[in-house]
């Protein structure tokens, strides 16, 4: 036996394979996920395992490795985010979000910070050694909404799309902040003296941290469409690039201090509408269903690793301190919404109601990022009780929190989400209106959000789609891609309920016999002779697979032909049979 | 800059890429890949780094880490070939595939072992310190004909499908014996003195690494099975399981000294067939893409760390030994071609031709498992020139070898692979002759090779099926299934024939005027009343898209629903409509 040899993939996976059995196991009932979410399931089994491990070996469980979440568990989340993210709600409501990110981080920070020093100078809680600086400290990072218990609550409630995300857009923008306020106060705290400069360097920074992973993110975004052009040779790595590129635009901005988050997210919506053009079709799924599965997964270990590390004896136990924490996490949170709700709705004509407002107020969860960044922390002696508020503040959001806004949502009656997609004619007609407003607000000289996106729209048909698409020559309006998606869907379709309809040799068909004996009455519905016609002509235009592909090849899929070659033949098809 | 952090993923993402940039370039121009193997590109891209990197640092540059080789590049190679390799040829020729594997690596080992043993005596080439072990111990690592390179080269020359599978299956499942060999070897070179015990235990070793190996993969390959009867309510895991599965079987052979290539090729031969039932279709996809395309991307880095892992200080040359070890490396080779091949031609009607012999001795490409297992020998003072004389060896057979090779098949007239697949009535007759060739055998009392495919077949449909599947409870014959896909691809292809001939608003389709034109004259084709019936009913039977699923979920892809329900949903349609 030779463990040691294989250990490091053993291990990982075997945790990979746990939480896919873990999430399997939960998914086998379906009650159980409609009650409690998921990822407090996964805490609970990573409890479950933590005590065990605790008990085997009677030393603390290993904790989640900061390095580990940040550059291997966090970004197939945010990428997934990102790729799937509905551009047309966060762009409307991209100054609402800002606001929340930047504002309400800032303000969560400061007002966390400050009170909880003040709760440090009653002398009964005996807590007079913790410095403001900490206390700002253990603010920034305890302050930040986390995109992944967001995500894993909000997908389970539907609650209407500007809602969803104006949280989730906070909760993976507010990034930037968390990051540079969390360096600028560690660096704080290990100097000796703080200048005014200093400060101001500070809030400089934001502004190069935020909008320099937006600069990473959409030049490798860019790159990553541009290289897809040239694919069409090997299509079997084109899943690839999506992956190489966004993630290697996560690493860059770490690597300069910028927000990896807010690079991969620019990087996914920069290059989502050039690669699906690029691509081909099967290329496409795999990478929507890879990223969905690989988000998934990642998802889930993260919740079980966090219940792991929460066993064990990493924690000082101060009562006032953590309860304080949780009070005024709630509190401040709450009057940060109030407060710049009430600003938001003043300039906006779509308002965000009380109840939305409640709703984004109470779905502050936090997670892993705050978990992560408080074991990054410097050691000094107060290290522990961080560690265990932090750990407090996560377990309640995500069980207390999590499990109680669905009953709350629904006894609000907070609007949910739209049941069924925009009809074409809707399409229609928001497009329409886009372009109005886009010509009124030209005329009238106000530089608003549709003439942006009209310039925006014009720069990139002019200029960017030439560089990046293939096939530019030939560019389809949407309304007609659109119009193929569906005649191809319905084909499927038809074919499916065609072959339910004539071939008796089907076993699940053996009670459709009614349905001929009624077929009688209703002569006029299918009549034979109709049908006949029918089959005739349908066999007559049928296109012929005439090509096969070898089956050995690797860098082909057999039965995989280009669509525009197929159309062509079945162009040239229809021209010799007429 | 921090570039200590992110270094690890940063490099690995950018040898990727620079591995997949290197491939799309190849694929620019299409005369290139047709008259040089991908291989030998690769490996000429990786001298061309090597050389950089030695020429800028001045020193070796890295080579291939064998555990990486062993343990993240080669088992995605391994899963692609066993998930996609054709059974039916496979098992029709595994008793000759087993002894070219088995007999044919022994007699290669101790052909070229002894005879280099031989050179080693004249003395004029300062060659006796080598002794018989060590050069049976290299004989063992050079003689075993690398998958890597032979799926790198045969997938691109098309030959017949029975000599590909003998190349490749060899190439395959010599691993088993390679493995004991060299092990084998290398402990008796460690040892003090060898005793009879050991040579023994050495034989029985053989079977035990070998079906071992198998037995784990066949486990492993059940268990994933059985893991995806339960996916139904969380499809995006189910290509997970896939790979999980599969590397875990090549990770415990590896881990209890089997072989972990035999394992992963028999979990995957074994899982194949239920997995594809259990899944979806969009699963089934992703795992076929996705594992094309990790295939692709390791051989590709394989070929190009070779490359740069050549260039450097690690060589001792001595031209007596190296020249000779490529000579009896072709000589021994050809011979044991042509012995095996003597009695195999013996045993069946089918025979192997003499120009199939010569391409099967030709083809005997080796690659980066001798290159990482000269690199594994335990220090001695003669390495360096073992090293030598595999890089020879290598480059010799895949530029030498690999270039010529496809210009001699021409030459030879060998026979290609059939470029069209098997029709219907084909696959019909090969079933009714498998059928009654399993009744004559079972008559005649003759337990050959369709009685027990028959008595297994019997054995899957009424035990294994019934644990493995989800949906035993109405199995589709697979002609039905056949029937279902191919309806189903017309259907799509007449959506988009039908697309193009009356949607006037397509830009390409100007030019389709004159067909209308024409349409006048051959009025009986395409009668507009018929035209206009058919478009009534067809609209009539159109199955509505009534469901969307939320945007937002993590759990699914949107539009994405189940087959089965769409087909109860068409019914009950169609039953209210008639």
């Amino acid at each position: 036996l030779d463990y040691q040899h294989v250990q490091v993939p053993f291990e990982i996976t075997l945790w990979i394979m746990l939480a896919s059995l873990a999430k399997i196991g939960f998914h086998l009932y379906n009650k159980l996920p409609s009650v409690v979410p998921e990822s407090c399931l996964l805490i609970f089994v990573g409890l479950i395992m933590g005590g065990i491990i605790y008990g085997l070996n009677d030393k603390s469980p290993p904790v989640m490795d900061s390095d580990i979440f940040f550059l291997y568990l966090l970004p197939p989340i945010v990428l997934d985010a990102g790729y799937f993210m509905p551009s047309r709600p966060f762009f409307e409501n991209i100054g609402t979000i800002l606001l929340y990110a930047v504002v309400g981080t800032i303000w969560n920070v400061f007002g966390i910070g400050f009170s909880l020093y003040g709760i440090c100078q009653v002398k009964s809680f005996h807590l007079q050694d913790v410095s403001l600086l900490h206390n700002l400290l253990f603010g920034s990072l305890i302050a930040a909404v986390d995109p992944v218990a967001v995500l894993a609550v909000f997908e389970e409630i539907h609650v209407n799309e500007k809602l969803h995300i104006l949280v989730f857009g906070e909760s993976l923008l507010n990034d930037a902040v968390t990051v540079v306020l969390y360096k600028l106060f560690r660096s704080f705290c290990e100097m000796p003296a703080i200048k005014t400069v200093d400060v101001f360097a500070g809030v400089g920074k934001f502004f190069v941290v935020g909008l320099g992973g937006v600069l990473v993110g959409l030049t490798f975004g860019m790159i990553a469409a541009f290289t897809t052009r040239f694919t069409n040779n090997i299509r079997v790595i084109e899943p690839l690039f999506v992956f190489l590129y966004s993630y290697l635009s996560y690493l860059t901005a770490e690597m300069f201090h910028l927000s990896g988050i807010v690079a991969i997210i620019a990087c996914a919506m920069g290059m989502k509408r050039y690669v699906e053009a690029n691509i081909s079709l099967k290329s496409h799924t795999t990478v929507k269903y890879f990223m969905k599965m690989w988000s998934s997964v990642s998802d889930t270990l993260i919740f079980i690793f966090l219940g792991v590390s929460t066993i064990g004896e990493n924690h000082e136990w101060n009562w006032p301190y953590i309860c304080f924490t949780v009070i005024f996490c709630l509190i401040w949170r709450a009057l940060g919404v109030l407060v710049l709700t009430f600003f938001v709705n003043r300039f906006h004509v779509n308002t965000v109601t009380s109840k939305d407002q409640f709703i984004i107020a109470y779905g502050g969860l936090r997670g892993a990022i705050c978990f992560s960044l408080v074991f990054l922390l410097p050691d000094f002696h107060r290290k522990k009780l961080f560690i265990a508020a932090t750990t407090v503040v996560i377990l309640f959001t995500v069980f207390v929190q999590g499990m109680t806004i669905r009953p709350l949502v629904d006894l609000l009656h907070v609007k949910k989400k739209r049941e069924s997609a925009p009809t074409v004619g809707e399409q229609i007609h928001i497009r329409f209106l886009d372009h109005l407003l886009a010509g009124i607000e030209d005329i009238s000289g106000h530089w608003g959000q549709y003439y942006w996106k009209d310039k925006l729209e014009y720069f990139n048909s002019k200029y960017l789609q030439k560089i990046l698409l293939r096939e530019y020559d030939q560019p389809k309006s949407s309304i007609v891609l659109l119009y193929e998606k569906l005649e191809r869907k319905h084909a499927i379709e038809l074919a499916e309920a065609g072959q339910l309809g004539h071939t008796p040799s089907h076993p699940s068909l053996l009670n459709s016999h009614r349905t001929v004996v009624t077929d009688k009455k209703s002569e006029d519905t299918l009549n034979p002779e109709v049908l006949q016609n029918i089959q005739e002509i349908l066999a007559r235009n049928l296109y012929r697979i005439r090509r096969t592909v070898p089956a050995y090849n690797r860098h082909t899929l057999p039965g995989e032909t280009e669509p525009a070659e197929q159309a062509k033949e079945i162009l040239i098809f229809r021209h010799t049979s007429l």
